[in-house]
């Protein structure tokens, strides 16, 4: 077998085998083959694709690429979430507690964020003095006491993707959706859990452009998992505006909190509730959905998940004094509101310029090098569907630099869209797959 | 302008302009974008294709990428032959003398072979001393005082064309129309001919496996030509076959020889006499095909073509006691008969079988560092279309080395095909394109 020979196969159509597929995430792994050749091979996938064997097949072997975390010293099913990655996304910060406080394990490995914003872990460090890295030991120690542990992804986890997501970045092979199906499952299923829900988002500020698009990531994702003895289900959710109303790291942290003390957006605060449901059910707490719902709304009610998020922190060195404050100081030097130039029913909102907004202002990483301002970033006064009238605020610049601020609004009106007429309701949820 | 985005732009079906194919050949000649984002690029090209345009440009490019060789200072028009390669090729080594014994001048810069059997220079070195270095004013006061010199390749004729043929190779990006073509043609335009013959092949024994492929291929290089100003034609020819009797470098210059002397296979002698007049009527000797395939004959008929042979291997330092001999010695140690083991008529010879066997004697070069055998090889006894009974000799095996017998036969036994009935007579030049 030579990566060669496998490059014609995939190029003229053929389906590789599963010992093919081994042989070539090896040879990524111990750097056995020329990136050229690694290049050659990721263009022919992106034409030819790949069948569900061999995404599984190349999940797999990725997966088997690197350390396998084993967290069968918890007790209980452990459930992870994953999501796609949007503009605004904090749901993990609220759900996380929401969950834990249900008494399911919740063992969070998580990355940094590239690009828009931060990860959950750059989120995170808003709670002053938090500490992430921990040995396995120690992290699920923490999950069996308090149910509830965040902790960097080891570096070794899945090498393989590492090494190809950096080269399809570089060669114009991002978006095949056996790569990134592969790329996504192969690192969750590394982690350790034993079911896993997705939250494939779709629209401006997602990856996926379309929702058919998102559906068939999401599909293709619970098929590997199942394939691979998972259990596993995929929300397709709308991210065509961004979640919630903040977009930035201590902004966002501070919306999650509200959405514990029941004051937050009723976007964040639905999308939590039916994810943590679907993790409820998976965990066996209960097989019904309007129960487990229930449930989770009640961690709410009764200030369970509030005090879970304070412990969580605290246990892991942070201050929790974002928590307790009633209305928390917002630190950005500058505060800068954005008026509406005309006035109409805010139609649309692309999240990727919202995004780039926060990112001019520090607020992501542009590479991996740059270092985050967690303070700065965008909040949005109206949303899609709200009437807006001349010189009303729609959103606030929160910056640590004056220079940024024209740009960041520059971005910011070019996000938003408005028509006299009122647009219809988007479904945050629109599809579920299992 | 950066190479992503022609990556992107290229994987996505858009055509390249004319200023990004230039940044990319000079990108590839400065080694300033990664070989992973070259390969990426060639998977791309390969499967969305370049029109005329795109692939006109890219040879200009590839063209320019090194140093252009002037011929002005040679009399006359100054017309090139290329073969796209077969097995038994030696034409050059025939036609050359013809050529020039007519008074067109014969600048011809040639390269070694990789794989099947030798290349032009290879060939020549059958006469033993022969020098093909020499500088650029020594070999145009050559072509002038003689009408002929032979001169190996400049190492900066197109780089761009070489660091690409050697990544295509290796990534399964090698049978690309465009590629191919703007390969060769970049060579030929640098080497500073005003016109150019082209003979391209098709079959067991060639590139391109059918005429078809073939006559696109044809199609498409003649487009470059005329669209880069010069007079070019070309002649789609069958090598279904190997090319006349020999195989092998020695085997091959005595066949040729043989040709000058009037006793040449029949389809070597058709195929140097049509060539020869088709770059007469390009070097504007006459107008009339006709008149042209006379004056070839008369080359061989008058013993000039073989006179100037003659000349051109002394000026070049070289020993031509195979010439002068009537039956030249054959020097390799063993020659060893293949008997038929069925009766019937010759249905079809694998070419590309019969060049295994040359190569498995030491005739060709497996690696770039090979040292050639030039005194082994094949002549074939038999060709297609001719009845053979049960223990006649189909082909005698010329070898070295008494142990490479037995592998060069099975090769052979491989390469013929036998039937009862006789096949049809195949037409050498199916088609002429201009």
């Amino acid at each position: 077998m030579n990566m060669l020979d496998l490059i014609y196969k995939k190029r003229n159509g053929e389906t590789l085998k599963k010992e093919e597929i081994s042989f070539f995430v090896n040879a990524v792994t111990n750097n056995s083959v020329p990136d050229y050749q690694i290049a050659a091979f990721l263009m022919a996938v992106f034409f030819q694709k790949m069948n569900n064997d061999e995404t599984t097949d190349l999940t797999e072997a990725m997966m088997n690429s690197g350390e396998i975390v084993s967290l069968a010293k918890i007790d209980g099913i452990k459930v992870d979430k994953h999501s796609t990655g949007g503009v605004g996304d904090k749901t993990t910060i609220a759900l996380g507690p929401m969950v834990a406080a249900c008494g399911v394990p919740v063992a969070k490995m998580s990355g940094r964020g590239l690009g828009h914003t931060g990860g959950t872990i750059d989120k995170l460090e808003a709670f002053t003095g938090i500490k992430t890295d921990m040995s396995i030991d120690a992290f699920i120690q923490r999950v069996n006491d308090i149910q509830l542990a965040v902790a960097g992804q080891t570096s070794n986890l899945a090498p393989a993707d590492k090494k190809l997501y950096a080269l399809r970045d570089v060669t114009g092979t991002v978006d095949n959706t056996s790569l990134i199906a592969s790329s996504v499952m192969s690192k969750k299923l590394a982690s350790g859990a034993d079911a896993i829900v997705l939250d494939v988002k779709y629209g401006s500020g997602a990856f996926m452009k379309t929702s058919v698009e998102a559906e068939e990531l999401a599909t293709l994702m619970v098929t590997i998992g199942k394939k691979l003895n998972r259990k596993i289900i995929a929300l397709v959710t709308d991210m065509d505006q961004p979640l919630g109303y903040a977009v930035g790291n201590t902004l966002e942290v501070i919306e999650a909190i509200n959405v514990l003390k029941g004051k937050g957006p009723e976007d964040v605060t639905h999308l939590c509730v039916e994810l943590g449901a679907q993790i409820l059910v998976l965990a066996k707490k209960t097989d019904s959905l309007p129960i487990a719902r229930n449930m989770m709304k009640e961690t709410i009610n009764n200030g369970s998940a509030l005090n879970k998020l304070k412990q969580f922190v605290q246990l892991q060195n942070g201050d929790p004094g974002l928590i307790d404050s009633a209305e928390p100081l917002l630190a950005a030097k500058f505060q800068h509101n954005v008026l509406a130039k005309e006035s109409g029913f805010v139609y649309a909102i692309n999240a990727e310029h919202v995004g780039k907004a926060a990112l001019t202002l520090g607020a992501g990483r542009i590479t991996k090098d740059s270092v985050i301002d967690l303070d700065v970033g965008i909040v949005l006064n109206k949303k899609r569907g709200e009437y807006v009238n001349v010189n009303e605020s729609i959103a606030a610049i929160h910056s640590n630099d004056y220079e940024l601020i024209s740009e960041a609004e520059k971005w910011i009106r070019h996000a938003y869209h408005f028509k006299q007429e009122k647009p219809e309701e988007v479904e945050m949820i629109q599809k579920i797959i299992k």
